[in-house]
């Protein structure tokens, strides 16, 4: 099941991925390239950060069929992609509760303090997003968009507490903890919050 | 033989570097950054996902040698070195060749599956010009332009199946496909060939 | 004191990162996450790249509650920092003083030829300052401008020498080469020194 979600927010962000090479019109290499990084970028920070190498897709090649696949059915199927748009914005969003959890349990199995793990797991879920906008020359869209991040940290913490507190099992605590990122997501998004900018230094006018 | 084509290609990737940061008007330590960056990207990418660290040319020192060399070569020989463009050019082209064996055959001594080992070969021979565009503030060259990626990507799927179906000697097959690779992308210059580039998603009028 | 120093360096590189996020009017995510990687970036690139990993501020939580502290410091209390401008600027020349020495180090004690560990001495002095830049879509400041890394090396060098052909003491050594780069960096300063811009290849009124 987490598998399952696991290459589903795979294909997704390689999408996300894909549309953004297209933006900068890029050509077919440079939307493969994209769509990798976006893909596995968190997950690779993750596996680099602690010593888990060779990198978890190197040893899986469901992943790398799965984001070509992507890439390839973006480039192809543009329009009908562009009508998906709430479709992937649900895998997306489903995709980066999926990979906190898996980002987080990685770090707490091998001992990392609690803070750091939930830190990993955001990083595993919001890595890709950003190196995917760095490769293409843009500031991250998440530095100063949307409540995306802090869904994921929100949605850590309560894993951590089920986790440590609770008796509850684990399938119990992924979905949750998926369920809560999900809906602060969808909720942030509907309701148009997000974190307030911050100030310059210097105030005068802005 | 591979390992003097191996530094002949680390000394053009950093005069490529090196010319990248001259163009930028970075100073003295920033072309040296950029030169290491450009020569031992591939390289060190290709070493951390597959986990073997310390990195090559970490270990060896001939590599520090070459690329301070040809940082300064560069700088103080400018104007020769602009009328060397074609033998670099030849030296670049023969570089990612190189550097495309030798990333795909570590990836699959250590048991990666093909497609990624192949993958592999390629982002050992080409991360090194993206990460210099990235830290010189560019959107990478070869997301856009020139059959580049391309060529390694067609020289290391005959690698592997030379490797995997045919009885020849390793050393034919490395030429072999170093020959390919060139062949390609002297092709490719010459008749002006690239790949498509991506349209966007809305289309009117580009 | 070593263990201070850094802890110190690590603070003002926070906060170093926290501004350049306040001036991109990045959210609180932003910062936070541009905060870690100032502060973070040089160790970790220095831990990959050596292979020792998990990386050091993964296993030890004082560096986590150390930046969380220094990026909100640097929001709350922006005006007072304005004002401390020196301080930082003091703890930040401390800062790369420590981390060249510790990169230095550890570089020596896995047998890294020497060359390559005044290198990675350097980059664990000055790549979060680069890594911080490039997040934020900016030229990295110290590929062209001030003797930054140039006063890492002086001290790098220093170091080996004392390190391989004195008898004197380990924290002497130490000492030292902090108390060189944090000279030569103020007279640098003091003295508005730089390392020239290399001109471009063409030389048309530039």
């Amino acid at each position: 099941m987490i598998n399952f979600l696991d290459l589903a927010g795979t294909f997704v962000f390689a999408v996300s991925g894909t549309h953004t090479a297209m933006q900068k019109r890029f050509d077919l290499f440079g939307a493969l390239f994209i769509g990798f990084v976006t893909a596995v970028g968190g997950g690779t920070l993750r596996d680099i950060l602690i010593g888990s190498t060779p990198v978890s897709w190197m040893k899986d090649i469901h992943y790398f069929y799965i984001i070509v696949a992507a890439v390839i059915f973006t480039i192809v199927f543009r329009k009908f992609v562009q009508k998906l748009r709430t479709t992937l914005f649900l895998f997306d969003t489903i995709g980066i509760g999926v990979f906190t959890v898996i980002g987080l349990e990685k770090a707490l199995q091998i001992g990392i303090p609690i803070p750091m793990a939930i830190m990993m797991g955001v990083a595993s879920a919001v890595a890709g997003g950003i190196l995917r906008d760095v490769f293409s020359n843009e500031i991250p869209l998440i530095f100063h968009k949307e409540i995306y991040a802090t869904a994921c940290f929100a949605g850590g913490v309560l894993f951590v507490i089920l986790y440590k507190f609770t008796p509850l099992s684990e399938s119990f605590n992924v979905l949750s903890t998926i369920v809560v990122i999900i809906t602060i997501r969808l909720l942030s998004v509907r309701l148009n919050w997000s974190l307030p900018r911050l100030s310059k230094y210097e105030n005068h006018g802005d």
